[in-house]
C-alpha cells in the first residue's frame, strides 16, 4: 500500500515529523502536495474541506493510508510506529512513546510561539515586540526545562540503551532530531550556549542523522531546507 | 485495581478531562494531591522528581495504574478510553477518537494562552497588554474555527448517533463538555453570541452534563469549582 501524505509544500513544519517516519519506515508514499506542483495547495486545502471524510482533520498533516485518513500528528506516528516498528510493541512501551512524542510536539509549539505569540494568521513583523518578550521566557526557562526533561530521560538508559526508549529507535528520537535540528538553525547563538549541558540530547541528534535511511533522505531533495515561512525560522534579533 | 491520579489539588487544568473520564468510567480512583491535605502539593513535586521511574512525567496529570506510570493527557485518555470502552475498540475509532481528543487539547491551550500569551510563569497583570491582543484574534477567528469544526463533526454523525463518533460517548465527548463549560465561564459574552451557530456543540455539552455519572460527580465536591488559577478565567476585559 502507499501511503499518501498531505502537507505543505514549501515547509517542513508538523509534516517533517511524518516525512522522518516514512523515511525511517523505507515506506512508500507520496507527498502529494509537493508532487503536484502548481495545484498542489488547493489539493491539500481540499482536504481540509471535503464532505466525504469521515474523520475530517482540522489541519495538516494528513495521512491517507487505504481507506483510513488520520490526522494529528502524534495520532499519525502512533499509527505509523505500530505498523512499521518504530515504537515498542507491548502497551507500556507504546503509551511511553506517544508521551514522549507529546511533550516534544508541546515543545515544538512553543518554539512557533516564538514568532507568534499573538496570531498565526499576522506576520512576524506585527507580533515582534511580543515575541521578543515571549522568546526571552522561551530561552531563558522553556529551553532548559525541556531539553533538560530529554537529558534526564536519556539519562535513564541502561547500558547499550542508545535511544530515548531503549536500544532500539522509535518516532519520538526521529521527532527530538528534527527539534534539536531546528533549533539549531534558530537559535544557533543559544545552542550554542548550552550544548554542553545536553550532551545527550546532543549526540541522540548526531546519532538519528547518521542513521542510513535519514541519512540518504536528508541529503535528498525531500528534505526541503528550513527557511522563514516554518516552524523554525532564524531571527537574529529572537537569538539574543 | 485502584487508580492514583497526580494533579494539582486547587485546579480544574488538564487533570479535569482525567477527572472526568475517571468519574464516567464510575473508575476506582484517588485524587492523590487532593486526598493529602496540606502535603499534596508536595507529594505531586516529588512525583516529577522521583529519580525511580522509568516513564518520568514532564507535568501532570499522571495516572498510577498499577505498575505504570502514565502522562500526557491524550495519552492518559488512549490508555483509559481502551481500558473502559470510553473508546471504540476497532483501529479506526481508537485513531479518530485520539485524534478529536488532541484537537480539543490544542484548543484548550489555545484558551491557557488567552490570559498567558507570553510565559506561563508571569502573572496575568504583567502580561495583560499583550493578552487583550491575543484574545482579540482568540474570539474572531480560533474559537469559530475550533467550535465550527466541532459543529461539522457532529454534523457528520448518522441518525441516533449522538457523540463525536457514534451513538456512544467517548472521551472526546467528555472533554468537548469540559471545554464548552470552560468557555461558558471564561467568555461568556462571546459564547451567549455564537450559541445559535454551535447549536449541536451546545447540545452536546447538555448531554453529558446530564449522563448520571457525569451530574453526579458535577454535583459533588470531587468537581472543583472553577476560579482564577486555572486554564478557564473570567476577565471582562477579555470577554470583550
Amino acid at each position: 500500500m502507499k501511503y499518501e501524505l498531505y502537507y505543505w509544500p514549501t515547509i517542513q513544519g508538523r509534516g517533517e515529523f511524518i516525512r522522518l517516519a516514512l523515511a525511517e519506515a523505507g515506506a512508500d508514499y507520496v507527498d502529494v502536495a509537493r508532487a503536484s506542483g502548481a495545484k498542489g495547495v488547493a489539493i491539500l486545502l481540499r482536504m481540509l474541506t471535503a464532505k466525504d471524510i469521515a474523520t475530517p482533520p482540522f489541519a495538516p498533516p494528513i495521512l491517507k493510508a487505504g481507506r483510513l485518513i488520520i490526522s494529528q500528528t502524534p495520532n499519525i506516528l502512533l499509527f505509523l510506529g505500530a505498523k512499521h516498528g518504530l515504537a515498542p510493541a507491548n502497551e507500556a512501551g507504546r503509551l511511553w512513546t506517544n508521551q514522549l512524542q507529546l511533550t516534544i510536539a508541546d515543545f515544538a509549539d512553543e518554539v512557533h510561539d516564538t514568532h507568534h505569540p499573538i496570531a498565526s494568521g499576522l506576520y512576524y513583523e506585527d507580533q515582534k515586540a511580543e515575541a521578543l518578550r515571549r522568546c526571552e521566557d522561551f530561552r531563558t526557562n522553556r529551553v532548559p526545562k525541556f531539553l533538560g526533561y530529554f537529558e534526564r530521560v536519556l539519562g535513564l538508559a541502561g547500558r547499550g540503551d542508545r535511544y530515548l526508549t531503549g536500544a532500539r529507535p522509535t518516532y519520538a528520537d526521529l521527532s527530538l532530531f528534527q527539534v534539536v535540528d531546528g533549533l539549531n538553525f534558530a537559535f544557533p547563538r543559544v545552542m550554542a550556549g548550552v550544548a554542553r549541558r545536553y550532551r545527550r540530547v546532543l549526540a541522540l541528534h548526531d546519532r538519528v542523522a547518521e542513521r542510513p535511511r535519514i541519512k540518504a533522505y536528508l541529503a535528498s531533495e525531500r528534505r526541503i531546507p528550513f527557511n522563514q515561512d516554518g516552524m523554525f525560522r532564524y531571527y537574529p534579533e529572537l537569538d539574543a
